[in-house]
């Protein structure tokens, strides 16, 4: 297969509510992308969208998209693995442009959550005969995670407080981020309201609007279309046992460290040599669970990773740089691709002041369900 | 990229309400397309589905499937492509064993379509600002292109009246078909019920429920899991305008076209040299205007195949000849899967009483919503 890389970038700031519609979003960014990488036509365009069947009344959404950024007569697919679809539709552009089958491919995530309600919808990730039919939620499935793991480790009511004060901390000088006005307190985020104890309102991203995309190009090509291409070195996806139920310990997130594994054997990296990490922090839990089940951290140590301010901009391995699903927003389908575009930005240094210093690899991951699906990327400048 | 085969294919009798649940239905496909190929392990399936969401209340099927069948740390991905979701799949595949990111993968279709009402569903194809507000459902819209296609061309009444019945009549001899005990008389069909005139119930494919599942493996490594692989020659995905209402000519399918003329040069393959072709037969009307827009036929003459017989497994180009959607059943996300199935069965002479004389070269079509998206297989033995 051959090499791959990102050549354009397009995101529109994350909304609570947009006025445009999901083709309209879908559309725009698809056009900006190309416009970034210069291009007027793609072979391919492969879309992300979680809850457009239910809140829009939407499938066929990639033909939508293409049509409405006046592309027709291309490959347009939808691609999804519940929370992770983003993620999962950067894959196949990857698997599409590294075969040879395209030579410029679109990726395209969207999300419109605020018109109906989402929950239910989202709750659809998970198991329906055997988990939501009893009652389970996302929420609901984060916040047993997040008692489980204060019990077995003794940690303090805030110990991961730290972890959305990173964020909220960062998006601030993200101009994409949904929350780029409202600066959070220690405190705050302890008093918030319980929405499913022990998780709080800020242990949790937010329902919100948005789109993304990128255009990918083979890497012996790509500075034809951009003079800063960023590479992508790895692109993994691994699955669990679909239930936490069914796994040996439900605190050691399998697929999260199958799919980084995987990352860093195709990219040929070590993980201290990542230069940050753009962490799927739908909920203050996963982010620490992820650290764990990934490397960054030993079962039990990730907490302390946020205690310890390790995973701010000048940190040793900071997360969230540009405010993260926590602050930036979480529009489920679009979240991968802003994260993908966070990290070209960040390797190609214009992220102002939120920029890691000298960064050399970034990694990102995204999360379908309680990490039943986890999908890898790993990129350099 | 390297050449893919076939080297396991499964399918269950497409019934008209399943008693078992999704999970169960993919993962006894994707276990016994497995064990076909004779392998325990592999490093990808990729799922199709349209309808779960509703019906079942289930997103992440490729996980879910995975899990049910016993393999986990590997690659799940879910493909859509609306009404041609199973053609997605197995493009998908096609493009992970061709690029070397899998060895071995499994494509994976399973709708249940019983459960509940599946039309609005299934009208979720269509545009839901444009054309479902407007009251349009896929039958309407069908049923207008047959309107259409009957006044421009002066077709009689039971013009297309030989799709149905040469559907139902190799149905019989497939075990897996939905009809197989049905056989049905020119009579019958121009007597059925108007379910949206001009269009009749035996113009129409049935909602029922369904699995079918495929291996794919690189062509060098076929024989190793199979002493008759079947070779994909062409893959090919093309979209139209979304709205049939903002084509230029209605009853001319560009997408079917631009995707056949795609895989022609991909296979290498000339249109003369197709031995016979799994056309998209969820309505009569969409069979007649495939079979044009290939190039089987003259604009206008699709509907004289079926009237002279030229298309039945004794005639010019054969087309339904395991009963097609017709009448081994159109469950939606299992329903190219089935094709890809019988295309093997096919250039293996293992059709039995239908089976096609001496055949080389098999084609199929799917189709996503009004041809919006068009999907082309070519293979041969």
């Amino acid at each position: 297969m051959r090499n791959v890389s990102v050549v354009g970038i397009a995101q529109i700031p994350v909304e609570k509510a947009s006025t445009r519609s999901l083709r309209q979003l879908g559309a725009e960014v698809t056009i900006a992308a190309m416009a970034d990488a210069g291009v007027e036509k793609v072979d391919a365009l492969y879309a992300s969208n979680m809850l457009s069947d239910e809140l829009q009344g939407q499938k066929h959404i990639a033909a939508l998209i293409a049509d409405e950024a006046g592309l027709t007569e291309i490959e347009a697919l939808q691609v999804r693995a519940a929370t992770a679809s983003g993620a999962a539709a950067l894959r196949v552009g990857h698997l599409a442009v590294g075969s040879g089958e395209a030579d410029l491919a679109v990726v395209v995530g969207v999300e419109i959550m605020s018109q109906g309600v989402a929950s239910p919808a989202l709750s659809k990730a998970l198991d329906a005969e055997r988990e939501v039919a009893d009652g389970a939620t996302l929420i609901s499935t984060n916040a047993e995670l997040m008692r489980l793991y204060f019990d077995r480790y003794q940690v303090p009511d805030d110990g991961l407080v730290n972890f959305s004060l990173n964020a909220h901390r960062n998006a601030r000088h993200n101009p994409n981020a949904l929350y780029r006005d409202r600066t959070i307190s220690a405190r705050a985020v302890k008093n918030s309201r319980i929405i499913h104890a022990p998780l709080r309102l800020l242990d949790s991203s937010p329902i919100c609007d948005g789109a993304a995309a990128l255009v990918l190009a083979p890497t012996e090509e790509a500075r034809a279309y951009n003079p800063q291409p960023v590479h992508i070195l790895a692109s993994s996806v691994s699955t669990d046992r679909f239930r936490i139920e069914d796994r040996q310990d439900p605190l050691w997130l399998e697929a999260a460290h199958s799919s980084s594994q995987k990352a860093f054997r195709q990219a040929n990296v070590n993980i201290d040599e990542v230069s940050f990490f753009e962490v799927h922090d739908a909920f203050s839990i996963m982010s620490c669970l992820l650290m764990e089940a990934v490397g960054f951290a030993e079962p039990g140590q990730g907490w302390r990773l946020a205690e310890d301010k390790k995973i701010t901009l000048k940190g040793e391995i900071p997360i969230s740089t540009m405010g993260g699903l926590k602050a930036r927003g979480h529009p489920i389908g679009a979240t991968a691709l802003y994260q993908a575009c966070e990290i070209v930005i960040q390797l190609t240094h214009r992220a102002g002041k939120i920029q890691v210093r000298n960064p050399s690899v970034g990694m990102m991951q995204s999360v379908g369900a309680a990490a039943t699906t986890v999908i890898t990327h790993i990129f350099s400048a």
